[in-house]
Order: structure tokens, then sequence, then C-alpha cells
């Protein structure tokens, strides 16, 4: 099969279609989406060796049982050992011995096809097209600020990135009914924001803008991390959505005095994702700059990298 | 008065009587405790220049009202306009104009005398002796990590730090029935611990302990972080009560893909740790090294810095 895969050197190949394991399914792929993270990948982040890519949409062609098979499902991307005391105890999401989809030890979606454990699997109803489904787990992974404890209605929340998480983030978090300020560079990316009647800022302009009680870094830029301590109140919550490839100069001094409580926060509820969707609550249309097919996926690679561009699709057939 | 001045030179000095603003109490300084702080001070921590010192018992001579004068009071170190929004809402010890106590624009406690506005005097019991009394507001400080929420029962808690600070958190925390671990460097204050019934773990070998769910660094040092992070399970609470003087290399990328959440924590309920010495529940005269005398505080600060050496004490008398 036709594979995007990275190993050291960044190729489209033709690879061995994977082997399904016991417990698992085998799915083609329909449609994938490109994230900031395989772009760090390719910068070295996790020394990631395979095929890349982590969100997809796909169809069952295989599995054990056959209720799976011909529904197109969606994939959480943690591959849990399902017996440590991580596990054990719920927490199979930060499982030790994980291996994780297309970021660790486990080949990725950039591919013809694709196995998953079924457990992983989630379908999803006919009405919703594959341009959405495609979102669920970056929608997911913004739903986990609210799992980790939403905001007030009467905080300030600033949302620092105008990029897809932060306009998936903006959109999430304006059902809490706080104030919500998206902080960015790009004009564009921001108007979409106003358009989703969510105040903006642009970075800039930002050190002028209230003590905030919230925020949420989702630029993954040094100049992010600063401007969130920046803007954040005494004992404010900041949350951290953003990986970074790079260490940086820190003194937490500034944390202690202040009694901030910082919060990561990553892979979130795929259920709630899906349904928020199909009930045309979030907005993911507009985020789509662009659908390339597989046999262009250097070359949607290469345009995703680009100022201003938003999200980036593969299409598999 | 004499006073142990900080001008860039660290040096005992006879220096003018504090003047009573209105609304403050003039207090003749009874007994005052060495911080880290303090050291940190002398090394360049916050330019402060002035008159060191910030933990402290002493007897109001002049007041407002006479309903403080003659009694025994210890004293809340920030000092807050009163009048910003952050007062207004009840988080005056983050107020954004305030000067602190013997560490930015505000005279401190080794000295004579010293002035406190009267909202930040707490009488203490005629009962506790000076040499408990001056542990008020360290003990304080603990006590804020409860007030932050505290561990589980069912929760794994290391303390890095086998300080005077670390030494204070594990006792307070000991009352949450948290399985408790007290992670040193010093044989000594490690026994001290071993001795109020709590677990000891030499630093040299805490990367053998299981995942921790709470993880309280109180050594104020790169080390200490950098092995909070290495002890804390996914989903774990890190709490920092500690500053640093220096900045380091740091990548919040295991923050985020762990979950981790970060609580910064500094200075605490003065009435409830007045309490609890009061009643005897906190042991702090074992932590006591040595007192001297407000002439010999040079020597006494070359001694608080001493390898193994934990609380000193001035006597002003």
């Amino acid at each position: 099969m036709k594979a995007l895969v990275f190993d050291g050197r960044f190729h489209l190949s033709e690879v061995a279609q994977p082997y399904r394991q016991k417990g698992e399914a085998l799915i083609r792929v329909r449609m994938a989406g490109i994230c900031n993270t395989d772009i760090e990948i390719v910068r070295g982040y996790m020394n990631f060796r395979g095929i890349l890519g982590h969100e997809f949409v796909g169809e069952v062609i295989g599995s054990e049982g056959d209720q799976l098979v011909g529904r197109r499902v969606v994939g959480e991307i943690n591959l849990a050992c399902g017996d440590c005391d991580f596990c054990r105890s719920g927490l199979s999401r930060h499982c030790p011995n994980r291996r994780v989809l297309g970021i660790y030890q486990k080949d990725g979606v950039f591919a013809e096809y694709l196995t998953l454990p079924l457990e992983n699997l989630h379908p999803v109803s006919e009405g919703l097209p594959d341009e959405e489904a495609v979102f669920v787990e970056p929608l997911a992974a913004a739903l986990e600020i609210l799992e980790q404890g939403p905001p007030h209605p009467s905080d300030k929340v600033a949302i620092i990135g105008d990029g897809k998480l932060g306009l998936l983030v903006a959109q999430v978090l304006q059902s809490t009914g706080a104030q919500i300020t998206l902080v960015g560079k790009h004009p564009q990316k921001m108007q979409l924001a106003t358009r989703w009647g969510l105040d903006t800022c642009p970075a800039s302009k930002a050190k002028s803008l209230p003590p905030q009680d919230v925020v949420v870094e989702c630029s993954g830029s040094p100049s992010g991390w600063e401007l969130a301590l920046q803007l954040i109140r005494p004992q404010g919550t900041l949350i951290l959505k953003s990986t970074y490839h790079q260490s940086f100069p820190f003194n937490p001094a500034p944390l202690v005095i202040h009694e901030i409580r910082l919060v990561g926060s990553r892979c979130g509820p795929f259920p709630a994702a899906i349904r928020l969707l199909e009930e045309g609550k979030i907005q993911v249309k507009p985020l789509i700059h662009r659908i390339f097919s597989l046999s262009q996926a250097l070359e949607a690679f290469e345009y995703a990298q680009q100022e201003g561009v938003l999200k980036v699709l593969l299409r598999m057939d």
C-alpha cells in the first residue's frame, strides 16, 4: 500500500499492508488530517520512525466479530497495555507502556490502511461527512479542558494562538459563558473567531488586556508561554495545550509568588466530540484550507507549514 | 535602633526608629527567624534594599486605639493597597501594588522595632512562647497547600527537601492521612521526620519510589524540580513551594503529555497556624538549631547557611 513514511527522511513509499493482530480491526483510511504534532515529528519530536499521522476517519474492513465491519469509525490514539496499575485505574490514556498512533511505536494513518484495537474505535453516524469526522481527535483534545474543570461564566479567558487548536478551543470554551478573547497573529484566522462572536486581540497588543482568570496556551511557542505568564492573574489557571519542540530558560518563581495553577492538557473524550459534531455545535469546515490526495502528501505537508494555513486534509481514494 | 541592613553590602547598622503611619502599629520585635528567602535576598533575589527579615513575634507598643497595645503579635507580610480590584475581591495577598515585609519596598524585622498595618497583625496567646510564635509565618505558608486543595487519604505524597519548610509541610500533610515520604539529603533532618512517624527516602534513592499522586517541591534547587517531574504520576499534582534564584532550561512538553497539574503556593492562613501551634499539633522546637542575639546577626546568617542547619532565630533583647 501507499504510505507517508518518516525514517529520518520523509517520503511516500510502497509498504506492506498492516496485519491485523488479535483484538484489532483493519481499517481502510478515508480521510486524514495533518496536525502540528506531525510537523514537529518531522523536525525530530519523539524520535518517531514509521508511518506518520493520527487524525483520521476510515472504514472497518476486517475485525473479530462483524458488528463494526463496514462502519465508518474514528480512533483514539493511545494504545494502552490494559494490564498496568494505570490501565486498571481508568488512566489508560496515560499507560506508561502505551504506543501512540503515528507518534510513538505505532504506524499512523497517512496510508491506505491501518490497524487499531477495537476498544479504540468509535463509529460515526452516516450524516457526519468525512471532512468533519476527521476533526474528532483534535476536538476531543480541546474538550479535555472542560473535562479538567471548565472556566466559570464570570471568568475572563484568553486563548493564545489562532491556529487550528486555538480556534477549536475558542469554540469549545464559548459554551461556558466566560468572556473569551482569542489572541493571534493572523487577521484572516481571527476573522473566523469574530464571525463566531468571539473577541479577538492581536498578539502585539495583548499586554494591554486586563489580567485573565484563565489563559489557554495553544501557540506552542516560547513567546506564547511568556505572554501567558504576563496575562494570567494571581491564583489564575494557565492551561497548556501545546507541546514544545525545544527547551527554553524558565524560572518558576513567578508561578510560586502569584500562586498560578498550571494544567497540562492533552487527549480528550471522543464520544462528546462526535456528538457535538453530529449536532452541528462546532464549526470545523471553515478550518479546512485544502484537501490533497495521499499521492500529493509531500506537497500537502509543505502547504500545511505555510504562514496562515489552517487544516490540511489528505483524501485516500 | 540596631538593624540588619542589606544595601548591596550586608551589615549591622544604627538606623532611625521607624515612624508609625496612619493605620499602623509600632512593634518592638522580640524574636525573628532567618528564612531561606532572606539568604536568597542577600544573593540578589528581588533586588531588595533595606532591613531584612519577615518572620517575627513582637509586642505592640504604639497603635491607633489601645486594644493591641501591650499584646504580643505576629504579622502577615503582604502590605496591600486595599483599593485595587484584587484587594476588593479578597485577593489582597496578591495586590499588585503591595509591599512585602523585608522582601519588597518595606523594611523588615531584623531590627529592634518595625511598623505594620493593624490589619496585618494577629495576637498570640500568653501560653505560646516566642520560640514557637516565630514559626507562624512559615507554618501558614505550609498550610496554604491544604487551603489550595488537600491530598486525599489514598494519595502517595512525596515532599522533596528536608529543610525547615519541607519538615513543616511534612507535619501539615500528615493530618490528611496520605502516605507521605520525605525525600532529603541530610540524615539528621530526616531522623526528625522518622521520629514524627513519617517515611523518608534519601534523594539518591528517590527514583525507585513508586509514581506519586502529589509531589511538593520544597528544595528550591533545579535538581529538586527535575526529581519532582520524575516522581509525579500522570494527572498528578506538583506543588511548588520554593522560589528559585536562577532560571534553568525547561520544556513544558512532559507537563502536557502527562497532564500534570502544577500549583504555585506561597503565603497562607495565619489564624490556623496560630491555633495549631497553640494546640501543640505541630512540632517546631526541634527545628530550632540555635538562637543568636541581634548584635550577632551576621554570625547567625553565616551559621544559618551551613550544611544541615535548620532554623536560626534572632532574639532582640
